[in-house]
């Protein structure tokens, strides 16, 4: 069904488009869209026309296009991403108020750490992540908690991969990995200094619902500062924050 | 191109898929998704299946699909939405800290307000409002302020269909509300006083970026509460939002 000659379906193509859009590309042309998603020029007018038609996407006055209200009515009004957010958020701001630094959510989304939320108060320091951004796994103190509790195929799979170093102090050797991700696992708390950024240290916990770890909670401290009242803060509110999911079920 | 006998696109098929997805109904078989989209099953099995293949769509055990990450984290990265509640959540945080009930950010949608953020305290009142959802515009306090500075064709439109009385003091006569919104523009406030609920009254003021008004930034307050000290709070924040946006557009 309404697949091309090269096999991709219509549901792919208009991937393809929106994926063009980032947080520094929020604006472009339907050619640019075609050139960026490696469409056809006229396929790319017509799925964006389409995408117009139904909201998806909206046009301006000088016919660029970017993503629309209703995408992101439809993406959220029943997601998990949403009732997580909002089962988190208020706890999320408790632990800001407390610690005065970044408070984040994370998924674990195509081997990747996908941040649902990013609570940043004014004076906090260097923070690279930010809503609906990814990190790798191995590389993100909340990456290393969703790593350590994902299924062990995908963790095989992640370790056998190349492990970008994204800072000089990120841990790419798989076997060391191996040891760290055991020791998250067993502490309950994953701690990665200068991992990401040689200023900062990442400091994350896992939430789980239904038994399952299904995210990680973590705070950006300035590479300085002691862990532990972080770590005290972030396991208050996941405490409450796995309460608030469990109500949600009922 | 992939259109229908019945001449809607592959498109409007995606949509009308997603939309029957809600908070209340998160989970559902490629059946019920036919049923409620009003697409022959066949049809609904095989969009769902390629939904599911591209990751906009998540499926479990029982086979029963829900929203997928993927497509959360392309409706948001480079979205308007996600630039306007980012710039807005930090003072609405403040507003929430000062204020102690709910917080909301809205921007008009398709002939209503759209709720693009909700900041709940935890001892606040009644609010039936959430993140995605929606209320008619000459209903809520949002609904009123973007009303009263949406495009005037748009804002007879609205006036001339049938007003909805969401409760008994919801304003349902057209001459009545043309009145109040010009207040609402003099003012550069709008209070709604039980309009939705009533045991609380909505106080909203308008948030502009560009010269034009893009949201509404509002509270629930309980009806007894005198609004001056909301107006107060929401005109601060206002101000510092339109100073986040300003900076980030440059």
């Amino acid at each position: 069904m309404a697949n091309s000659p090269s096999g991709d379906s219509m549901t792919d193509r208009i991937v393809r488009v929106l994926e063009t859009f980032t947080a520094e590309r929020s604006m472009q042309s339907a050619s640019e869209i075609g050139r960026r998603a490696g469409l056809p020029s006229s396929t790319a007018h017509r799925i964006v026309d389409e995408l117009v038609a139904a909201g998806l996407l909206e046009r301006d006055e000088d016919r660029r296009v970017h993503l629309g209200m209703r995408l992101w009515e439809l993406a959220l009004r029943g997601s998990t991403a949403l009732r997580l957010r909002q089962a988190a958020l208020p706890h999320m701001e408790a632990v800001q108020a407390l610690i005065r630094e970044h408070t984040q959510l994370a998924v674990l989304e195509q081997d990747e750490a996908l941040f649902l939320e990013r609570l940043s108060h004014p004076d906090a320091g260097a923070n690279i992540t930010r809503v609906a951004g990814r990190l790798p796994l191995h590389a993100s103190s909340s990456g290393i908690v969703l790593l350590a509790h994902a299924p062990g195929e995908l963790r095989d799979r992640v370790l056998a991969s190349p492990l970008r170093a994204v800072s000089p102090e990120t841990v790419t050797d798989a076997a060391r990995l191996r040891r760290i991700l055991a020791e998250v696992r067993r502490a309950g708390v994953a701690v990665a200094p200068g991992w990401i950024e040689s200023v900062s240290t990442g400091v994350a916990v896992p939430i789980r619902d239904a038994g399952e770890v299904v995210a990680a909670l973590s705070v950006v401290l300035p590479r300085e500062a002691p862990p532990e009242p972080a770590i005290t803060a972030l396991r208050a509110a996941v405490r409450d924050i796995e309460l608030a999911l469990r109500a949600d079920r009922r």
